[in-house]
């Protein structure tokens, strides 16, 4: 299976977290990418290709301009306003506040564009979140042409983006971005299929009111687990889109035997929908040693997930998302790209 | 003029607040406290008294019933989950995600109660806000009682705190409570002016439909300041409350000529109004050395402030708001209300 990946990912590399009220290094760091290359490599996954340069015209299409607009400045305005640290949102428009006015000044747009604080923009993180786009673009593309499937090694993620919302380490959908691009390539139907211990709330945003594009998400349960306000089983799309959306939210603590029997419905639903290729937001934060997760998967299960997808027998990009247990990240990732190729 | 100040509200002091990306010591912290008394005392303001324990049946009417549970026990939550620092907010429910589901885990609740990021709440923080409340509820007994004016040394403040949502260092909207009381002791209208450099989103939204207390803000433009999301000209109220919510925004670099047309503007709208009581919201971070605040006005305007609000000739009860240049928040604050005595 070929892998896309830029070494670019690094541009994006914020020093500070808000994790329990403190500032910490945060979890979503680079090394992650180098315990997953090399687990990549001990496991003769050779066809290692750095990406096309990003689409833009196709991130164009899914985003709000003023988001992009946001994110192509937001740095540089930051700096010229003065700002010492890095850019972090501490303002929302929540309940009862303006919900559609963007403010002028750098603090109030940063707010008015993401949904969790968590999440710092530095100097190069928009230089990153164009890479990162372009792998899933060049695995697209490189199953598009026939290819069975392709892995995005994708940093920083992008399942918590919508078109207009940064937050939960995202800035672009790239999974979105992926099937958007099987759709424009004359697929009917795209499934993505979202693996990730957190909700994709922003992937379910971006399709909610479409019947082409069907997500279903298997994560820990919104009352417990970020993001907390999307991500319920009630939510099932609207308009067109009414039943094209599938939330499988689980309690913390959820052990494999549990998780797969949600694997095999939302697998069930993906065939039925007769999708003409499938998108996998391939997180492996349900490990059980992930460090800010509570689900319970071995490394083992992992190859399980892999073997289980590969029964949809669909063309498919696995796009890298979330796994922040640094020395088990490569093996749970290779594992299920070993599992779907072991099929 | 009778002042009323608590000493608990040293039981709030966080120790940190994101600012600039970065980790700081509160600018909202208990040293400004110091800082009035000392003003107070210099300026022969001897009637200073510790208030009643607060009411908290008007602060249920007021509240939110589970906004009130979460700051009751948040901090308990918050330590019993194990987290090392204070409790900041970092998931927010934002456009496209639940506005009415909060979640059972102490960090979604906070995100669902808190409109941003810079405000931590720490051990004391709900001992200190009752407090906080009681100073505006016994001043407003006083005036009610009587008394021409009564001054309300408030910590923490209260305007960006509405029924359900803390924030801007604030957690019960102490200017709305003395409004309440005046209307639940026979006044058929009561106006508050709110002079704080920032938009009190809070007192805003809780009027906001209706016609029995008037809203009118003096304030930096959402456009450029916090809180960014409230605070538009444009924003009259709704329902029977039409007309009765009136923003005055300015924009960065305001000085005192511009300020002072606006502050008559709005005193001209309430002696319209007929109220039979006022309550200022007084903040004193429109002055031209604020940390945080971009205006333009000298300490000798303050004094100014007071006469003209003095004009009014209506029972007035003054609650603290927000002030962060520590070396003139004192002789600012006190400018006021010596202007207010000396019309």
């Amino acid at each position: 299976m070929r892998v896309y990946y830029s070494e670019h990912h690094r541009a994006h590399f914020p020093q500070g977290e808000i994790s329990e009220g403190l500032m910490v290094t945060p979890f979503e760091r680079p090394s992650r990418m180098e315990f997953i290359l090399a687990r990549l490599q001990e496991r003769a996954f050779d066809d290692i290709m750095p990406p096309d340069p990003v689409d833009m015209a196709a991130v164009t299409a899914l985003c709000d301009p003023g988001y992009l607009s946001f994110l192509q400045t937001a740095w540089d305005e930051w700096k010229a306003a003065g700002n010492a640290g890095e850019l972090i949102a501490t303002s929302y428009p929540v309940r009862g506040m303006q919900q559609s006015r963007p403010p002028l000044s750098i603090d109030g747009k940063a707010g008015y564009y993401c949904m969790a604080a968590e999440t710092s923009i530095t100097q190069g993180t928009w230089h990153a979140a164009q890479w990162s786009a372009a792998c899933a673009q060049s695995a697209a593309a490189h199953v598009i042409g026939g290819a069975d499937a392709a892995f995005a090694l994708c940093r920083p993620p992008g399942h918590h983006a919508a078109a207009d919302l940064y937050g939960g380490y995202c800035f672009l959908n790239n999974a979105a971005l992926a099937a958007e691009q099987f759709r424009s390539h004359g697929a009917a139907k795209v499934a993505i299929l979202d693996v990730d211990f957190h909700h994709g709330n922003g992937t379910q945003d971006i399709f909610y009111d479409r019947d082409d594009v069907l997500f279903a998400s298997l994560h820990a349960a919104p009352e417990y687990e970020f993001p907390y306000f999307l991500g319920y089983a009630d939510e099932t799309g609207q308009g067109a889109g009414e039943g094209g959306n599938a939330n499988y939210p689980m309690p913390p603590g959820t052990t494999y035997d549990v998780w797969q029997n949600a694997l095999d419905t939302a697998i069930a639903r993906i065939g039925a929908f007769e999708a003409e290729a499938l998108i996998i937001s391939l997180g492996v934060d349900a490990y059980k040693g992930d460090p800010i997760s509570s689900f319970k998967l071995d490394s083992a299960d992992f190859i399980d997930v892999g073997r289980r997808i590969a029964r949809l027998g669909l063309p498919t990009v696995f796009c890298m998302e979330g796994g922040y247990a640094i020395d088990h990240v490569g093996i749970n990732t290779v594992n299920v790209l070993e599992g779907f190729l072991n099929r």
